[in-house]
Order: C-alpha cells, then sequence, then structure tokens
C-alpha cells in the first residue's frame, strides 16, 4: 500500500542524503508507478544526473527556484487540491524554503498567492499587502521567518484562518539557525501550528491536506445552539 | 475590534498564573460582551471564585472534566463548526490535556470522536480502533501524547486528513516533560503539525479553523491538469 | 566609594534570598547613609519585617503595586531624571515586572508613559496608542513581554528612540519561562537591547542611565558632511 | 515608509547569507533612494562585485578593517550624531565585531574613542586607560569581549553611562562561540544592556539612538523632590 | 591482559580520528597478536594504507558496505556465537550504521536478519516483515532510526526478546543528528536499552554478549513458584 | 492481546502520576486477569489505598523496600527466569532505583546477586567483590549509579556479559539530576547498554528477557570458522 | 583501605539526601573509627537527630554558621595542614558555600583568611583587600561566586598562587543557578581551575592536597636552565 | 606591569585565531622583552611564519610533539619549577592536549613522569603503571580523558594529591566534543578540580602554581590540635 492510498497525497523523494547511485536505483523502481513523484532537497550532483537519466528515457522535470524536481509530471491521478494557499516570508533569507512550500503545493494544483518580505521590522509592508492576501480567500496561510520569527503570531493575530509557522535557519549566535523562530512559534500568543526548522515539505503536506478537506468534505448537520455537540468514544 | 472579528473565533481567556482579583476584573468587563467566553487552565480557587460570582448574576457553566468554563454559554454567534474532529491519546496521563482540547471543540459545536490509551507500546489497540475513527470522517486528527510521543507519527502515516501532534507533559530523565514527545513531532517522517507542549488551547484552535475551512469555502475551479496552477505575487 | 559616585545612580539593594537577619543587618547600616536607597524584590515577610523597624524609628515607605521600597526617601541628592520613558506590556502576566521597572524610575524622577496588554496578539491595540506614547517624546522604550516575545521587535521597527527589551517569565512548555522571548529579542531584526529574563531593574537603570543623558550633555560641534568623525584611541 | 522615517536612522543592509545577484538586484534598488545606506557583513565576493558595480557608476565606499561599506556616501540627511560613544574590546578577538561597531557609528558623524586589548585577565590596562575614557564624556559604553566577557560587567561597575554588552564568539569548549560571555553579560550585578553574540550592528543602532537623544531633548521640569513623579497611561 | 580474557570479545580498534603513522604503528603492533581483530569507522585514506600494507605480508579484509576490516581474519579463537540477531532500519539514511552492525556480528559467526525501509511512516512494512523476523527466532533485535526514531518503540512493543535501540544522526532542525530519536527511544514506553547515537559499535558487542549468553548457559533449577526468587548480598 | 502475548512478560502498571481513582478503577479491571501484575512507583497515599481495597478482597502484597507491590502474586504462568542478574550499585543514594530492579526481577523469578556501594570514589570494593559476582555466573550485570556513573564504564571493562547502565538521578550543580551519569555511560569506551534516568523498570524487563533468552534457546549450528556467517533480508 | 590511606585525607559523609535511619547507621558504623570524620550539608532535620545521638554516646560537634559536622572532633592523626587558604566570596548570597569551604579547612588545620562581598560590581573593594590577602602569603585562593562570576577571572589575572573557583547557585533568568558563573570560570582567560556549582566541598579538599603540597614536598635539584625538564613515561 | 609581575610566570601567547599579521606584530614587540615566551595553539601556517622570522634574526624554538614553539627560550629568569607532575591520557586521542600540558610544565622545569592509553575500559593497565607514578613523587596529576571521561574521578580516588581533570574534545553523539567528560569530572564523588575542554593550557599553569608553591613556602607552626585552626576577616 503506497503512500497515495494511505494519505492520499502523492509520494515525495528526500533526495538529500542519498548517494547518486542510491537516488538513481529509487527513480527507476519508482518509474514504474503511475503517478507524479515529487524529489526534494536536490543536490547540484543530482539534478545533474538527470540529465543522464533524460537521455535514458525518465521524464523528470525540475521546478525553477526550487530544489524539487517531478517524475514523470502529469502521470496518474493529480491531487487537484483547486483551492489557494497564502504563502508570506519575513525576508529575502526564506526563499529557498518559500520555494520548496510553493513548488509542491502548485505541483499539486494549489493556487498560491504570495507576499515577500514582509517581515515585522517593517510592520507597514505586512499591513499593506494584507488585504489582497485576505482577499483571495486562502484556506490556509503558510508563514517562513528566521530571525526572531515574529512574523507568524502577529500575522496569526490577524487572520480567520489556520495558519502554519515555518521557522527557517536564519540567525546568528543564541537562538541562530531558527531556534528562536521556532520557539517564537510555539510560545505563539495567537494561536498556530508548526512544522521544524526548514520544514517546507511537511508544511506543504499538511496545507494540502488542509486545502483538499476544504474542498470536499459535506457539512453534517450542525448540533442545536445551546447544547454541546455530540461525542462518540471508541477506546 | 475583538478576537472575533479578527481571527472568527470567540475569545479564550487563559485563566493560569490570573490572580482572583485580576481573574474577577476581567470577567465582569467580559460580561458585558455580546459572546460565549471560554476560560481556560482554571485552579480550584478560580473555581471557588466562579460560585460567589454566580451568585451575583453572572452566568458561567464549567465543562466538567476539563479546567475549562464559559462564560455566559450560548450567548452570540456560536462558531457552530458542525463538522468532525477525531482525539486521540496514548495514555491516561494525557486525558487532562485532551479534555481542554474536546471541551473547546465541543463548546464551538464539532462532533469529537476520541480513542483513547491508543499509545504505540500496544500497536493493535490503535490499529482496531482506526477504522471507527476513519469511518467518522474528521476533518482534522489531534493527537495527545507524552513520554516518546511516537502515537502521532504513527498516526500521521495511517491517515489522509491533517494531523496535529500536541506533545504532553510527560516522561521522566532526559527528554523528560514532554520534550522528547516534542521532538518526536517536530522530527516525524510522517508529516504533521506540532504545538508547544500542553497546547490544547492552540491545538483545538488551529483545529476549529481547519474544520471550519472544510464546511464553507467554494472551489474555485481547478487548473487544468498537466500545467502548473497560477500564482499570485503582491509583496 | 559608594554607587553613587562611580555609577552617579543611588543603591539598590536585592532583597531576594536575603534572611531577616542579613536584610535587618543591611538596612541599620544603609541607615546612615545620606541618601534614598531602593530595596527589591521584597517578599511578604520581609515587609512585616518593615513594620517592626518602622516603630524603631526607620523611614521605610513601601512602593505600592511592586515589591520595592524606599529607606528614607526624600533624603540626600535625588536622581531628578526630569525626562520620560515610555512604558509598554504585552499581557497582564508582565504586571510584577513592569511595576518594579517604574516603581524605580518614578522614585528618581523620572515621567513614566504607560501602555498594558498591547501584545502583537491584538496588533491593533498597539497601533491604537503608539501616537500617544510618540508624542510623550520619551526617551527611551521599555517593553516586558513573555510568550513569544514578539512586541519587542515589533514596537523597535516603528519608533526612533533606544527599545530595551525585558522578557519576562511567562510562557509554557518549550521555550517558556521566558526563554522565548529572550531569543526573540536577541535575534529581532529591528535593533533592540536586551536584559536577563524579568531583569526589570537592571532595566531601569540602564533607562535612567540613557535619560540622564538626554538631559544634561552638550553637543560638541559636529564633524562636517562628508568626512569621517573623529576618533581617538587610548590603548 | 522606509527605515529613516521609522526609526530616524539610515538603512542598514545585511550582506551576509544574500547571493550577488540579489545583493546587486538590492543596490541598484536601493541607489534610487535620496540616503547613504551601510552595507554590512560583506564577504571578499561581495566587495569583488562592487568594483564592477563602480565601473557602472554606482558610488560605493568600502570601510577600511571592517566588513563594511556605504553606498552614495554623504548623500542626503545625515544623522550627524555628534557625541562621543566609548569602544573597549577585551581582546584582539574581538577586533572584527569593533570594528562594525565604529564603523556605523562614525559614519553616522559620531565621535568614538577606543580602547583595545583591556580583558580583566590584565586588569591594570583597564583601570590605565579609564580615566581618559571618562574624560571624553562618552553618552555611552560598547563592550566587545568573547571568552568570559568579564570585561562588560565590570566596565558597568566603573561609569556612570549607560553600557551596551556585545559578547563575540571567542571561546572554545563548554560556553565557547560567545556563550559564556552572553550569559555573564546577562547575569551581570553590575546593570547594563546586551545585544546578541557578535551583534555589532544593533549594538551601533541603539547606541546612535542614545547618542542622539542626548543631543536633542529639552529636559520638561523636574518633579518637585520628595513626592514621586508623574505617571500617564494610555492603555 | 587483553580485552578477550575480560570481556569475552575480540578487540575492536577504533580507526576514526587516528592518523595513518599511528593506525599503522598500531596495526604492526596487533599484527603479532593471536587473534582476529575488527577495525572501525575507516576513512578512505586509512583504506589506502591498507594496500600498502598487505604488499608488507599484514593480511587485512575489509567488509563491502561497511567501514570495517578485519586483520588475520580467522586467526585465534572466533566467538562462534552460532545464534540469530535480527536488525531493522528505518530508512536508507541508516544503511551505514546497520552495516557495522552486521559486518561485526557476522564476523564473530552470527546469523543476521534484516528488514531495511520499514520506519513507521509506512507502518504495513513492517507488520509484513515481522512474521518472518520472528520466525527466525533471533536472540536480540537491534534497530537503527534516525529523525523521530518511533520505530525502536514501536517494535519493542511487538517481540519478546530485548531490544536494543540505535538512534543514528538523521534528522534537521530541532532535533536532528539523531538528538529526537535517541530521546524517543530513552522515554520509549515499550522498554529497550539503548546505545548513543551513530553507536553500532558498542550495539553490536551489547548483542553479542547476548547471544552468546544464549546459548551456553544452563539453567540454575528455578525458586518454587509461590515465594520470591533468593539473593545474595556481596557488598 | 495483552502484554504477556506480545512481550512473553506480564504486565508492569505505572502507578506514578494516576488519581487514586484512576488507580483503583485500574485494579478491578486488572483484577479479572489471570496473572499476576506488578505496579511500581507507589505513592504512600496509593499504598494506603491498598489498604482499604484488601479489605475488599483484592489481594495486594507489597514488596519492602521498593515502591512496587504485585496484585494477585502467584496467579497465573510466572515467568520462572530461574537464571541469575548481578545489580551493582556505586552509593546508596541508588538504593530506591536498585530495590525497583530487584523487586521486579525476584518477582519473575530470577536470583539476584547484589553488590552496593561500590563506586568508583573506592575503587578496591569494586575489585574485592568482583569475583563474586563472576562467581555466581550472572547472565546480565545491572548498574545503579548517580553523580559521575563512572562505575558502569569500569565494570563493563571488566566483565563478559551484557551490561545494562541505569543512571539515577543524583548529583549537583551542572550535569546534575542524572545528566552526567546518562551521558557517561552513552559515551562509555567499554561497550554498554543504557536506559532513562531512574530507568529501573525498563532496566528490569530487558534483563529478564536476557536472562530468559539465555536459558532456552538452543544453538543452531554455527557457520564453519573462516567463511562469514550467513544472512537473511526480509525487506 | 579507608579514604585517609588513599587519598590521605580524612572521610568527609554527605548527609544530603541521606534518611534519618540510613545517616544514623552510618555514625554508628563510622563512631568505631580512631578518626575525626566531617559531615556536610545538614539538614535541620539531621541536626536534631545529633541531639539524640549526643545523649548516647556519640561525639559530635557542629561547626557554627555552616551545614559541618565534627563526628568525634580531635580524634586519630589531624591533617594539620598548618598553611593559608585564602577564601572570597563576591556576595552574601555566596556565604553558605563559604562557610562550608571554611568549615572543612580549618577542621583541618589550615588558616583561612578571608574577604567577602567583594565582586566586581564594586571593583575598588577588591582592589582594597587585596594586599591583606597577598600579605598573609596563601597557598591557594579559593573564590565563590554566583552571578555573572567575574570575580574568580578577575582574582586570577592579579596573583601568583593557584585559583579555584566555586561557582554558586545564584542568578535569575538564564544561566541562573549557577550556570553563568561555571562558564565564566570555565572560560576565563586568566587560569584557574573549577569546580562543579556549589562544590564547596571538593575545592576544600583540592585546597588541602594543594596546601598540604606546599609544606612537606622537598625540591629536587632543577634541570639545569636552557635544557627542557627530564621526562619519564611509564605506559 | 606584565604577566610575570602579577601571576608569577611567563607570558603564553595563544596564536589560534591570530591572523599572521597580527601575529607577527605581536612578536616583534614580545621579542623586546627579557623573557622567554610561550606560544600555543600554532597552526601550520604560523609555523611557516617562523621560518621566515628566525631568517630575520628572530630566535623561536618550536617543541616537537605539540603546537607549542618559545620565543627566545632561555631567556630572562626561568620558573625553574623542579618539581614533578604526573601526567596521564585515557586514550591516543588525547595526546595532543597532552602535548600542550608536558610542553609548558617542562618549558618551564618541572619534571614530567606520563602515563598513556590507560582510559577505564583496560583497569589492569591503570592499575599497574600507578605505583610508578606514586614513586615519582608528584606535586599534582594532570588528568587527559575525553569520552566518558571516568579516568579522572577514578585515579582522584586512587591519590593523596590534588588532580586536575582536562575533558578533551573526544566522543560522538550525545555528550560528545568533551561535554561528557567534562561533566563526569565535574559531578566526580571523589573531589578533584577542573578545566575546561581541551584546556591543557589552564591545566599547565595552575599545575605550575601548584608544584612552585610545593617547593618554596616554608610551613607556618600549625594550630595545636583540638582547636580550630585561626582565622582572619579583611573585608
Amino acid at each position: 500500500m503506497g503512500r497515495r492510498e494511505r494519505t492520499g497525497l502523492p509520494e515525495i523523494v528526500l533526495a538529500e542524503g542519498k548517494s547518486l547511485q542510491d537516488l538513481e536505483r529509487l527513480l527507476r523502481r519508482l518509474d514504474t508507478l503511475p503517478e507524479a513523484i515529487l524529489i526534494s532537497r536536490l543536490s547540484g550532483a543530482q539534478k545533474d544526473l538527470f540529465r543522464v537519466l533524460r537521455k535514458e528515457g525518465l521524464v523528470i522535470r525540475e521546478i525553477p527556484g526550487a530544489d524539487l524536481a517531478v517524475l514523470h509530471p502529469g502521470a496518474g491521478d493529480r491531487p487537484l487540491l483547486g483551492a489557494t494557499a497564502a504563502l508570506v516570508t519575513a525576508g529575502t533569507a526564506d526563499a529557498r524554503v518559500a520555494a520548496e512550500v510553493e513548488g509542491v503545493l502548485r505541483e499539486w494544483g494549489a493556487r498560491v498567492v504570495r507576499a515577500d518580505d514582509v517581515g515585522v521590522a517593517g510592520l507597514h509592508r505586512l499591513l499593506q499587502v494584507l488585504p489582497a492576501l485576505k482577499a483571495a480567500d486562502p484556506g490556509v496561510y503558510l508563514v517562513c521567518a528566521g530571525r526572531e520569527g515574529a512574523l507568524a503570531p502577529v500575522l496569526a493575530g490577524l487572520v480567520d484562518r489556520p495558519v502554519l509557522g515555518i521557522p527557517t535557519s536564519q540567525g546568528y549566535g543564541r537562538g541562530g539557525r531558527g531556534e528562536a523562530a521556532l520557539l517564537t512559534m510555539l510560545q505563539s500568543c495567537a494561536p498556530l501550528a508548526v512544522v521544524n526548522i526548514d520544514g517546507g515539505i511537511p508544511a506543504a503536506v499538511v496545507a494540502a491536506q488542509i486545502l483538499r478537506g476544504g474542498l470536499r468534505r459535506p457539512a453534517h448537520p450542525s448540533t442545536p445552539s445551546g447544547s454541546r455537540a455530540s461525542r462518540t468514544r471508541f477506546a
């Protein structure tokens, strides 16, 4: 049973840390599957390998600006999320992680509205762009921020949709490499959910699951006002 | 502009750490608002205060089994989520946090299906209850787990909806007080999103935002298969 | 040579951790000095001791709302800062530390303008109060914030005076007890300076030194535009 | 609204971590602004880029001994601080950070008096140089120190002006890379304010804000002795 | 008295961190011992040295796929464990450590049954392979897992033999480099024992000691049911 | 499927952190099982509860000197390990954890030989007692040690059986509460396996699994000397 | 072989953490030894126990101001160090640890010269007292300091005898409980040796060993100038 | 006032981290001093610089096997310690730090007796060499040990002279890079003093101060047995 059946989304292969031989063997095995498969965290040498493999007939498309590629894009049953995610970054140093998030979401059919460089050191920029972001009616907000990471709690206090914080490995000295940003998001007074530092892939997958839920789930008739909602206990 | 207008959900007041005088002053001020307001992390002394305040006419309902109460329940425009959340705990020590999550979600109109004591030390229990959880078609899974916290990554590999991990402050020695569980969830190979240790309230709020999105958002026509989804950049 | 001669400000005695006997002995010794002396972090038992000592003729005034007192207030040559500090708190839990800051600054003759409960979860409150704070023309801003501490970097991006961040020991789980707030302030993209968690006293002293400098120092004629300012090297 | 309007000081661009393309694009955009702009933490490759850009007409001056440069120096309305800062280092390893501090302050018109290599392992050197430093009547002291960082608390006990501690990333083994120095400064018995490890830029900006305040702010009539200073509460 | 006499198992020499000269000197000294000796954590340069030494008559066999070699293999009295160990890995990134474990155990005569890539993100794979592992009747299970390390506690809840957890230095951000996996195993609700991150060698040695015990120790007559077993106290 | 079927050993219930109501409910449920069940980490109040429950017919025996009890001792099919474990402590402060280990092992039919107070500060005591420990032919050594925990690596270099290190929460200042002892054991040059700080219960269970393996497993014919042992790969 | 024979100094028994029964049993056993024995870290209840034991004939003298006592003082062969130690504290909060150090050293016959409250926040106090300390010709300096602990590196730069730093568990927020003081001493530019936080007993013992060496060891004829001293290698 | 006058020992210059220009400038300045000066932590490039400087007349001798050199060796008044230090290492990886210790001590005229590779994994080696070490009558023991660092507490329990522990940056995974060894030494039950990880230089200097004290200090008449030693309080 593949990931698609279990989790409803296609496989994403982590290339980072894999040798060229391991990656080639894996791609040849995956090539037999009837599905578009994402490959993340590609190094330059791994992208060079693709050139060789393409000559041997593998269809691999690289996603520009991100270290992502798709094996036989368009194959199989695409997720077709057909919904919108808002992607917000605090500074230019967050771009690599944001590209990963955007690449995955758009590959799976989501619309992405994006605002860059809107960190809290210049709060007016966030306030300027916020109406346009809200107008796009996103099903989820994703915030990439390093250093002190304050963009995530600030945004979470301003919008009425789920916010996923993605701390990026920016910063220096004590609390650097994303540690401060992660703690800021975990301690946020305005509620939000968090992934690990530089966790663009898990954030994109959870966002896709949220967006998909927003499209297809029929409402069951709500509990009448004034009484508490029903409850079922299985274990 | 109150929290309701900004984030679409009613206020939750954190009682923990507030003196009785501060809490009383706050409740009297909130009593003038036309909205049901949750109060969380109540101590015994704070619950005793409620008895006094009720005599003076404040309508405060305690939620049994959780350290939660509602100020003038039923007032205003309830969220009426009208959707289902699955709430799963690894052990009995996770109950206090789970009660907080369930209390908030049911107060806001969600159905909660729940499976307790299904930690991975006895994996068969999780596997037994999983079909029933899935059959309830939950819009989100919330997993409360302490110690090694492995229930969250295991569950996230088995379901196709967003999973929110809530590490609980269980455990001993190195990695105790929820530290190991938090790291387990941040490092999970199966994607999930996380809140801080014992973060029942933020988890419930994010889950509510996910559930609400699942009910109301109309799908915009999906991008045709084979091309990448559109993108808008605002900043 | 007392602290006054060395640092230009009166002594502040830390009562925390001192036995009643040690504190009494110290107060009797300080009582012979011709100067008003602050005593900080007083416990209830220590305040009770004051009642006894007052009967024996010591003049000790407690500062309401803070765990501070002044030994023979009005004695000696008060600092008479005669300038304004802005004191801003994120939530009610920051009040104890803020009271310490305000008590010291006002005792030494500063005006204090204050805005409470303006944390970033409700950003509109900060934006509402900011014009009034700026209009008071404060020589320094002091920000008390726990949890994610994001108020400090947000404010530092909005004002043109020095900002001192005071992380407070608020928060839960990972990064709790002020750890996240401290890191947030150390990593802030908008420049600010920081004291340790709950460091109300050092913050107040540094603020007093800043305010005093703002009153009395004559400008030496600036270096002509276009050339770099002069430089002197002593060691 | 640029940083100048918000914070009263010109922009400082962090070059560290930016690609040559990103930096070039940014400089061309900033070149249109009517203001001298500092660029910090420049790599050798980035400085080489300047040679190319100068040929294309951009006016960029490098500040010798520091990894700093100024884009169109002399342009616009310089801060003209016209006041003195004292800059003190514990050892030669602190020179890189001190050069950054001095470069910024002198670029903005401050006088800098400096004493190097006066760490506490040879306390007599500090005591020798201290009278000259005091005689320069600095509005602020900046202390760069790594290893055990004890110079900062020692100096803070000897002077009557605000002290900003800048821990530098010196040291070995446990507490190395500036960790011990940071903690020493946060725990200092003599009050001082701190920036993050190697935080030369934020220290310089806060120092500039302190110096500017020392020049221009008129004293409001001090509260009469014996009564507490007035207080205003906005929120 | 060599390691063999003290601990019943041959020497394993750690090559990591040794200079080529130090390693050569050591090998020449060990060459005089009547025993097969393992050398672990070999670098490429150290393997090159072997080619030279072989020409000079030293018998050194490299173990393919692992950074291990044996000096005069077959010499002396091999351990001949003659029992089975089960070796399980969560992902391909754990292969280097697993090769080390397998190399040592097989060199000492153990059978190794192995299941790779059975991490909990795809729990079905573990459940599929488990019956075959159990059927091999292993005397000990060794689990190599990085990231969240959840495979170890899950497996420990499913088998009735001792489980040794070997956290591998996989993972990113907070809890990366094996930290989360180590904590997961230390906090496991299902009992297991742990070695340090990437501790393939100590795990293999402890496993060998367990396997050897399983072969040779005669049962002393058990204490009769209903009374507690006897006890001897020496110190 | 209970723990007995899965892991071959009876249930051990952790009483710590359970309310009296929760514990009573659990005991009544377990009372219906045909098996002796251990209850660990009992508080005084929980032991008082037993007195009440005994009057109501529950058969609960407390194990003297440890915070352990057995529900209907003698019931069911006892493990009857019938083998010997050596239990060694560094100091008197390790007694509480050692009692837990000994209680579990003896309850399950193992012989326990024990040497107390043989920490390395007085190495001669360990060397004196070691021959007697070895003569008892233990299948496993368990070492309880706090502070610097050096007893575990020292012992592991002296014996030829598996050693399980149990760091105890002893020590002061930096590395206190068992942290140093845990790291010492994880870094031990002489191979050993480790459980978490104060992990008496997991250590006892793993030791029981090792001892049981030592009694019952038949040797399969060893691979002939000179060739590597066979290998089977399932996944 | 007791501690006296091995290490040349009498036993010091750590009372902290021992139950009254354990302590009584231990004292009765030690009472048979022909030696004065120190007991450290006594609680109030343990001191009460002494009153009972004295009635039964045990000779126990408490050392005023410290949590120390001596069992049959004067018995056996006292160390009679007959040399001088200098003991220096930064603040009154360091008194408890200093009393422990002084109690042990004086009990063993050393002279102690002491300077209190000479922390670096008031450097002049240290400089005033230093000539008197030096004039006493101490064989070792012991420095008790918490908070930033800077007294130890400052003193180590001023004297020509070995300095032992004893960080005390003072301080607040980040680096509190002695952590910053320990790191300061470990990173000190002026060489010194360190014990753990609140390690008065180990510091006193090492100081006693230094003092004893200063009295009794005859100089062997020094290596002639210009050549390097001889060297012997045993292993 | 140079280091010699203050601390009685010649200067040791830390080369690590200094540029070639900085080092050259420093050496030329020191060349004017009438004293042999040690230079530590030399890189290969820095040693190459010496070749150039020697041609220009500077007398610099490198100490073989260590990254140390002496500027005009033999100049001035050598310390002529004329006493013996015992230097003990746990493994070959500790050699670099030990060479630093030995180089300094022998340069200053001390005899060094040395035992290598006597870590506790093979305790018999330490026990074999110990009588010879003791027979050399060392005034101090220095122990270099990484990994679990247990050699230091073991040795400290066996000798009657001061022991200085030098944790070395050996080890892997959790507690690696000397962290575990440092904690082991800080928590040692047998008293010892510690320097930071890889702190060969401070250890050598403190050892030299101990040795020098052992040669020259006359005993003042000891306090008569039975009364406590005298005490003087200066501050």
